[in-house]
């Protein structure tokens, strides 16, 4: 009897722990892919266990932990500020990318990929400093809604991505964002949005120098934070390789790559899937946003976990658990 | 009775503290400015309160954290590899800094100053990846003796700034090392010394490229972390303007300055000023090295924590407590 009871008391245990963890990623190979590299890797009797300051898990971010269409959210972002300083610039009518963003031409903006949007950004708030940047991003953020989604940007982030942060973060991991996303505009909502400070958010920056106790931003790019140099900017930022990567796109590839060469630690490595057109969106090897072809033939031979969305997400965004 | 006994107990109490925190620090003003800076900031009834997200602690490292005389301790790495590495680089032989350091004129050396030290670094360490780097500075800095002091370069390190940086992490700051320093001749001891983790390691970089899962380094320099590309730095990496800065010359005025016009946060600066000829050195305004002219001046104007060495420290280094 007491032998029973003790057995339905375990069970029960295993229940509640099992349900708790990821709640919002359905029964299926990628969550468990997830909890059984997390168990395998904190459990000191385990041959794999990783100490606590060699955990370091990278995560990219547009298109990973939030959504990335019709086009990058940092894009629309820029079209507003292009389109409010329009007047102080003239120019602008007659030269690329920013014409295509006063013509309203999506197709002519999305040609010019991160680095036309870098340019955007970096001709927009030449001569500011950074806290007054900081502000207007704010302010945007909480005024601008996704064209389509009408909803706030901040809306969109994907609850199981959430829960997963969260679920390394219980683990000792310390969790690194390192995106193509420019670095200021990451700044002024991820800390608040995700719960990740600033010194752990990694992007691409533009020029800058530092003038009677402030940081000016210059017109220039000086880092562009994707496909090889994200391993670079992990050199750079991070210094120890990662055990844990997480992306999306072809982008994220190399990051990801980098991380399965670490020979001190057992590795995981999961591609977010973009399959669900109805909650989300669904798209792969011909997008011009979020393209994933070559990592994902990559990850399927290297046995990667690849989320499928519609199939391993009960939720995408924190607003449907309140349905 | 009970009174006088709670009273003992809390006066026992007190003093008990008192004689944990900073123990190497004689009692003055310089450790009083230093704990009292914590306790306002800490305390959340203090109108000076700071949150722990925002408590960032900025040191510089050769002369703040560890001597850096006769001269930088990366240069006599840098010496011992280019020696090893000679024949490979007759060319080496008519080029400065190299020509200096293998007639072992020091004085031509020091004069290539911070730039000539990571030419020099650079050139030896060129095609080599980050952790055979690693290695190869992990075991000169097992087996290399300081040349005056006689004893391994990671004895030399500040028992009084270990005990403060102990004392702030205690406190929930976040500590970061912002260094002109090459930042993979530190991420090789500064962890395991310090207890500081890589990602809050901030230095000097040469040029790396990404290949075949591997970082390489190139024979260039990326980025210069001194004087006014110090808050450039903290602005890349840190992405929150500090709330306390630690410095020992005027390579560190940006920083304490960029600290000093934080105007979310009541600040502290303190430089360590090398009076100590008997048992360190005693340099300020005429050095080659770790010189401090201009920031002493403004220190002072600003009422800055101006550490006396000789007077404030009870111990030098870590090795004099054993005796």
């Amino acid at each position: 009897m007491k032998q029973l009871l003790l057995g339905l008391l375990l069970s029960f245990g295993i229940f509640a722990t099992a349900s708790e963890t990821l709640p919002s990623w359905n029964e299926g190979e990628s969550r468990a892919n997830i909890i059984n590299y997390v168990r395998a890797v904190t459990d000191k009797q385990n041959a794999d266990y990783i100490a606590p300051k060699d955990r370091i898990a990278v995560f990219d971010n547009d298109g990973t932990l939030w959504s990335e269409q019709p086009a990058y959210f940092q894009l629309f972002f820029a079209i507003d500020r292009v389109k409010a300083l329009a007047s102080e610039h003239p120019e602008w009518k007659t030269t690329e990318p920013f014409k295509s963003v006063l013509e309203n031409n999506m197709e002519g903006i999305v040609k010019s990929g991160k680095k036309g949007l870098l340019q955007i950004v970096g001709a927009t708030h030449a001569g500011m400093d950074e806290e007054s940047f900081e502000k207007i991003v704010k302010q945007w953020l909480k005024t601008a809604k996704h064209p389509t989604k009408h909803r706030p940007y901040t809306d969109l982030i994907f609850q199981p991505m959430m829960e997963l942060i969260d679920y390394l973060e219980a683990n000792d991991f310390k969790v690194f964002i390192v995106s193509g996303g420019g670095i200021d505009f990451m700044r002024a909502f991820i800390p608040e949005v995700y719960g990740i400070p600033s010194e752990r958010i990694i992007g691409s920056t533009g020029k800058v120098y530092y003038e009677n106790g402030k940081i000016i931003k210059e017109p220039k790019i000086d880092f562009i934070d994707d496909k090889e140099m994200k391993p670079v900017a992990i050199y750079y930022n991070i210094g120890k390789r990662p055990v844990a990567a997480f992306g999306n796109s072809d982008g994220d590839l190399a990051m990801m790559q980098y991380t399965e060469a670490n020979t001190n630690a057992k590795t995981l490595q999961l591609y977010v899937h973009h399959t669900d057109a109805k909650r989300e969106w669904a798209y792969d090897r011909k997008s011009s946003i979020g393209k994933l072809d070559k990592g994902l033939d990559y990850a399927k031979i290297h046995h990667w976990t690849i989320v499928d969305m519609k199939k391993d997400w009960k939720v995408i965004y924190p607003f449907e658990l309140k349905k």
